[in-house]
């Protein structure tokens, strides 16, 4: 299987309010998106210091059952209204399973 | 169950040879750390530009679980030994699944 990872440390801009909107849009997408096999998301727990605020871990058969979620209309929506408005550090890998 | 999600980008130190000895030595940790439940490192696919260099995402039952795992003394030889002198950035967050 194929893994996309992402992690988010928010703006001052960002408010409980879009955070919560911003969870709640991340858990519709599976329903939307048919590639998606394994999605969890979350406010990090913060039980270490330094640590980016919110993770987004989504698995997937392979390379190509990523891409359809990367370009999917939905999920750029979520991007460009939920969570571009509001990062100020980004970072993600994406990777093989080996399984 | 509780995530442990972490990325690495690598200074300019890093070579192969220590990219390799970092998966190998990663790969033993689940054999040593009983609380892993489960566990997946790599190297970013190239897929897309800005990512980080490796992604670790380890699963344990909960948080005493995880902590079991970051203080653990073989885990900590593997930080001192094969990623601390190579990281340029790293970016970390633990969350809870919600399962």
């Amino acid at each position: 299987m194929f893994r996309h990872t992402v992690m988010f440390r928010w703006s001052t801009a960002s408010t409980p309010e879009q955070r919560s909107a911003l969870t709640a849009a991340l858990a519709q997408l599976p329903a939307g998106i048919p590639t998606i096999r394994r999605y969890h998301v979350g406010p990090d727990a913060g039980i270490n210091d330094g640590n980016f605020d919110f993770a987004v871990v989504a698995d997937f058969d392979d390379v190509d059952g990523y891409l359809v979620y990367r370009d999917h209309p939905e999920h750029q929506r979520v991007i460009v209204e939920l969570i571009a408005p509001f990062v100020e550090t980004r970072a993600a890998v994406q990777y093989d399973l080996g399984d």
